[in-house]
């Protein structure tokens, strides 16, 4: 069987440490007069993925989701996660710690509000906390005489005695072949922005804009290429980079110095400081923690949290990442399809695994030499784990391959582009309502892939396309349709997004993904996604400035799941239309097993 | 011809006079070493409709139109006006005194940033000015060194020598088998809601929500039965009703004494100032005015800016308001249905003016005795003049009714509900081109007809079901597809409604218009609008609650514009049983010629 190695089936939790380092960090409270602390899952860039050394909450709690919070009071202590991660939750951190708070039911602000003692002050780490955070929590527990106070130092890390030292990967260039723009482009354009939005400057606190903007990729956290690191760009002049030199060869410090100035990041302060008076800087409200807006105010200058212009320069690709999102996507198709085949004629045996399938998929993803890591931990559920929109195998989960659907949820990075599809396989005859379901999905599914719409429409006006089949037979699923994906970047990028809060417009170069689901919680789950580039259509006798999708995705959706009499003729010309592409454009880069198989399942409905 | 007697087609203007006027209004600003003043189109309440002593706006610049701003500083003055009033305030304002400023391109901000020389206080009237409309201001205008100034009493009153009196219209009650609730029961709820939020006090400043909680109708302004007034409502103990007290007969006083203390208008800051002392009072950020929160700052209350609670309570109709609105329905749309008879045989004549169309279609609506009233100004315009959606017909600018379509968007009031309905009819013989177009309109018509959607579902999520065939054809329409509207009150009642900004959820007994158009300038414009009730849905296998609209207007639709090819075949069955439940409702109510054109304008398509 193949193995997987991007990517690991351990629940590395270490809560059974759990009550000795909360006494451990109580016992310092103490000491700093503090009635509580805040720990977030975050590091100072607020990101998807943080290092080891700044997984805090994994440390304090035992509890390794992506997302959540744990509070410690000096007699009780609280983890708070949504919905994804109550059962995780309950599983990894010491129950007589830990009470386990759904933070979808009771927020950190009611859960603070109700348990710390009036007159108590609880402590965060302002490099963790966004100002609207802060801001938020302490209007929300100043009717209730609960302050927060800013620390000096985080105290966890002072008990955190074996933690971690910051990730130190390599910085290396993402050339302009595949970037389509020099970074002295892309400065000049975002100096140009602060300057039609009459501000001073700018602080890049999100590492993904740093790398786009020097065109620049590293390795600090899993699955995204980024090095972590700051930028700071005035309206005029050289900007500056603020990461730790260790990562830096001296072919890339050469390169970099010609761009922009090179600091420690223990540089960040002084030089906001030494440009903040009477100037009006910047900070992102996604990514920029609260001190760096302390740090602004301290020096006299004007803190403008907003967005940071980057974000949607980033969004909007070029030409050059346009053909390069194809090329990878068309390699990726072929690896996918690969799989699917080989996952075809196995799983029948009964014998595979949801851990077994990883493997093999990564296995068929890595025969490409260009493959660089995964965009993230593929999905890989059998009909009840399919159930679980974020479901993640471990070890501990591993379930085989039984008749019903499969789901398999991946994505790869290349040096031209990000990839993220999902398949749902039929796994012998699937029942009819499995199939029925499966349908009313792609029905929405193509109705965003036909959407037409003017310029100026934002993914909020949508993402009801992809519901409406759903929504007709009393169905819905709960979460967004779809999210940006980055260049050889992060696969979850804004800030545009299908979803109701997605009020963003749509642009031409925008890729979005287009995946809208059904779950039957402890029965079986269904996906099917693609990802779409925006692009602008001619109509004619068109009276606006018309857009709609082009699809990159490059992958047979299963046809047994089909129910044919439920589709209209413009969906099912669609989907005919789409099975001849797929196969027209993966052929020529199959074995031949694969291309007739490939063949076999895309024949018109 | 019939005469409308219900609404008036002049363009009452005093423009003429803008230059006198505004002369004495800078010599009284000099005086109070103001370098400026901003003259809103508003009353205290913030309303759509202002009674004439509050038509400031018109007073001092001859504008007419319901919405736009005026400016005047010492050597400069502005009118700013949306889209829709740029030719009509052209006109009617001198063009040697305000600049015609197009608020779209450049908001009042811009303009003053632009215009007022730094450091000058630019004064506002803090009446007619929302809490967060200066705020926004004050943060825009700071950077330029431009502050506001609240004046203590309205310069422009002091000059405005033939100012009218307040209106005084006589206060009714609103009984029971109309309003479906008593006032006491109504008073608890908001109690009740105040409590959960946490509040001591609201401050009901919006006329509309008062008139709903203590169950009275006036006539203060024009088409909304509403008396001009404010509430204060503390979380225990009786409410206070702020109203001039020669509008209360001894009858409606007497009643009205049972449910809350009456105090003259002038008692409000007094009132508000002994309840403010430490309470947290919520003042609706949609009507209250600026100098509400200060009463209520000075006072040492915190205010707490945010939605009218009773905006939503008012929003959702209870089963009695539901059963009014289908009587009410029905009533009208027998009468649009004699209107639309007669004028399918006279407008062929080729001598009708959109005017004598109004005439008619108000005479066929005060046939019936139960008619209170138009709730809008009735928008009558033949091909060029639809184009613009919120036209309104005067004697300069009526046209005769000629070949191609005619838009009549109109309203009523009666005790036991609001209409407001439009149909788009053709004249001869239209174009291809115009059938088409109005087939799209139509299409998203129908669609918003057959939504289905789950609770939680806002407005704003529906909104593209309305447009998709259209943007399919590279077309749209710039409005909203629809508006909540009041139970004999407002024809425009938030805060529901189907748009893009529309976040409020949709929830069983709203009433809401479902109006897509299209519009081509110079040329004809299209419209067809009916009013839905939202009702919970059963189907069968739901897994959610479902919600979906239940048509109240009742009127046939022009099938000589409706390209049938064009419709699904689930539109045309919407479109039959719709034609033949419009025909099966008002047969009783009609003559037998009305009988029977409506049988031969409503066979199936």
């Amino acid at each position: 069987m193949f193995k997987a190695q991007l990517q690991s089936f351990n629940d590395l939790s270490e809560g059974q440490h759990g009550a000795t380092r909360v006494k451990a960090l109580r016992q310092l409270l103490k000491k700093q007069h503090l009635g509580g602390f805040i720990v977030p899952r975050s590091d100072e860039h607020q990101g998807e993925y943080v290092p080891p050394s700044d997984e805090r909450l994994a440390w304090i709690s035992g509890f390794t989701g992506s997302a959540g919070v744990a509070v410690v009071l000096a007699d009780k202590a609280a983890i708070l996660v949504d919905g994804r991660y109550t059962g995780q939750s309950a599983v990894q951190t010491n129950g007589a710690v830990y009470q386990q708070v759904p933070i979808h039911e009771i927020s950190l602000s009611e859960w603070l509000a109700e348990n710390a003692p009036t007159g108590s002050h609880i402590g965060y780490d302002p490099a963790l906390h966004t100002p609207g955070e802060i801001e938020r929590l302490t209007k929300k527990l100043a009717s209730h005489g609960i302050p927060l106070t800013a620390v000096a130092a985080n105290p966890v890390d002072a008990i955190w005695s074996d933690r971690p030292a910051p990730p130190l990967a390599p910085v290396f260039l993402h050339p302009k072949k595949f970037a389509g723009e020099t970074a002295i482009a892309k400065i000049t354009s975002v100096q140009d922005k602060l300057a039609r939005e009459r501000l001073d400057a700018l602080v890049v606190s999100d590492p993904h804009a740093v790398a786009w903007l020097f065109n620049i990729r590293g390795g600090d956290v899993t699955f995204t290429p980024l090095p972590l690191c700051y930028a700071l760009v005035s309206q005029v002049g050289k900007p500056s980079l603020f990461i730790d030199g260790r990562k830096l060869t001296a072919s890339v410090r050469a390169a970099l110095a010609k761009l922009c100035t090179i600091h420690e990041p223990a540089a960040l302060q002084a030089e906001m400081a030494r440009l903040a008076p009477g100037k009006s800087i910047r900070l992102d409200h996604a990514s920029a923690g609260i001190r760096l807006k302390n740090w602004v105010e301290a020096a006299g200058g004007i803190a403008d949290i907003g967005a940071d212009p980057i974000a949607l320069m980033k969004a909007r690709k070029n030409a050059v990442e346009q053909e390069g999102a194809r090329a990878a996507h068309l390699r990726d198709g072929a690896a996918l399809t690969r799989f699917l085949c080989w996952f075809d004629i196995h799983a029948a045996s009964g014998t595979l695994t949801e851990i077994d399938a990883v493997g093999a998929l990564e296995h068929f993803r890595r025969q490409n030499r260009q493959l660089k890591g995964l965009s993230f931990p593929s999905i890989s559920g059998a009909n009840a784990h399919a159930a679980l929109p974020h479901y993640r195998v471990s070890e501990t989960t591993n379930a085989p391959i039984e008749p019903g659907v499969f789901l398999i949820d991946s994505g790869a990075q290349y040096a031209d582009g990000t990839t993220d599809v999902t398949r749902t396989i039929a796994i012998g005859k699937p029942a009819r309502e499995i199939r029925e379901r499966n349908t009313l999905v792609l029905k929405g599914m193509i109705a965003i892939s036909l959407a037409v719409f003017p310029k100026g429409t934002s993914g909020a006006q949508l993402d009801s396309f992809a519901r409406a089949a759903l929504w007709q037979a009393g169905m819905d699923f709960d979460h967004g349709t779809g999210h940006g994906i980055g260049s050889y970047l992060s696969v979850h990028e804004g800030p545009h997004r299908i979803s109701k809060l997605g009020t963003t417009p749509l642009e031409p170069g925008m890729i979005v993904s287009n995946e809208p689901g059904y779950y039957k919680p402890g029965a079986y789950g269904i996906r099917i996604e693609n990802l779409v580039l925006v692009q602008p259509l001619e109509i004619e006798g068109a009276e606006r400035t018309m857009y709609g999708f082009e699809t990159l995705t490059l992958a047979p959706i299963d046809r047994r799941l089909i129910v044919k009499s439920l589709l209209t003729k413009g969906e099912r010309d669609w989907m005919d239309a789409y099975h001849k592409r797929v196969r027209k454009a993966l052929t020529p880069l199959l074995d031949i097993e694969t291309a007739n198989w490939l063949k076999s399942v895309t024949t018109p409905l």
